[in-house]
């Protein structure tokens, strides 16, 4: 696998010693604390047990992710709870944050300004589980979210039909060309399952896979080894 | 795999048993006969013996094709050989037939009405190793093929980029939509190794794969078993 392929692990639940365990895991890259998924099976304290952890020296870079139910995420509470959980993951050491492409700019700009690392920053994301659009559609969504300065767009979109992917795969390469900004975009779903692998050798900084012994926290996720598996062999030396 | 998926394996160089054991073998759905490659390692002979094995009962069907050197095959000598050559294999039982995109009408005229059988028909094939053009000329070059009545039209290019793969895969699609024409379309090369297998993946009628203990026909091509191996797994059951 190339260098710059890398590999987000979604931490959907664990303990407080599974959560250390994949932080000083060799399996992924980088972890997606799914916070919001945390907090509606431990409340709280699982959160606090989680935060406790960022603390640690040596451990995978993470991304810090309180995804609200209005983009498939678990979280029914209010906006203010959700930003002061998340202001305390990068506080805590958290590298990446996750935004939702509705976040007001003031909230961007806090995070923008505050949160970033020399080698992390915001993720702007959009989940449209309805379908896929079409490419102008697509284009307008991708640049409205490059505009507003995050290190890295995140467009994802349900595939109903194998043809959703091209169009889908083909921000990656536009993003970089005409805003600079990295861009993680796939499909979800069955017919999305190949350009999830497709999407990291068109150049996407990271691919989100499934841990291993969790459940998936997207459909057609596929889990580090088995993404690794494709990408080994269809990156494997040509004739 | 779906029912639909289909391997079509290059027959580049057998001996008169070799080639009847390809002939019924269950490893891909389809040979194509590369009739230059015969021609360039055993002469008329090659040729003659290969034809007397297309009349066996319950064979693979076979795709007859003769490349010349200007399209990456590799013959040299004058049309109006390859042509007597193309044409008895059809008359032998080649249930397809690969013509270039640059055959005069009256040929093409001549394949269209006479060789085809209800299964099968011309491939009309372009290749470019130059590079991968830009979408519009793409589309052009497509219509253009589409528009002289061919049952498949072949489209392949080189890849230099990754992002090469998006616009001629997306000619599969296209090619069913706006012509109703099956269209089998990928990039050769490393970059394009994986649009292969996305290609099937996207509604393309075959792929081309190379024949275990036989030197791949084009850049970048998957063996069989290969092939199998990512289809499967690329279109495992997702969660």
């Amino acid at each position: 696998m190339k260098a710059s392929c890398k590999l987000c692990g979604c931490l959907s639940d664990a303990s407080l010693d599974g959560m250390a365990r994949w932080l000083a895991s060799s399996e992924v890259d980088l972890l997606e604390w799914r916070m919001d998924l945390f907090f509606r099976s431990r409340g709280e304290e699982g959160l606090e047990e989680g935060l406790s952890l960022l603390g640690a020296p040596s451990r995978l870079p993470v991304l810090a992710t309180f995804r609200p139910e209005r983009q498939g995420g678990a979280f029914r509470g209010p906006e203010g709870e959700r930003f002061r959980w998340l202001r305390r993951a990068v506080e805590a050491g958290a590298r990446w944050v996750d935004l939702e492409a509705d976040a007001e700019d003031g909230l961007l700009e806090e995070f923008l300004g505050g949160g970033s690392s020399p080698a992390g920053g915001v993720v702007l994301s959009d989940h449209d589980f309805s379908g896929t659009p079409g490419e102008a559609e697509l284009a307008r969504r991708l640049e409205r979210m490059a505009r507003r300065g995050p290190r890295a767009v995140k467009l994802v979109t349900a595939a109903r039909s194998p043809s959703d992917n091209l169009r889908v795969l083909g921000l990656v390469e536009r993003g970089r060309r005409e805003f600079g900004v990295e861009v993680i975009a796939f499909c979800m779903g069955p017919q999305g399952r190949w350009g999830r692998a497709a999407s990291l050798l068109l150049g996407a900084p990271w691919a989100y896979v499934r841990l291993e012994g969790s459940s998936p926290s997207a459909p057609g996720q596929w889990t580090a080894r088995e993404m690794r598996g494709i990408l080994e062999a269809l990156e494997g030396n040509a004739p």
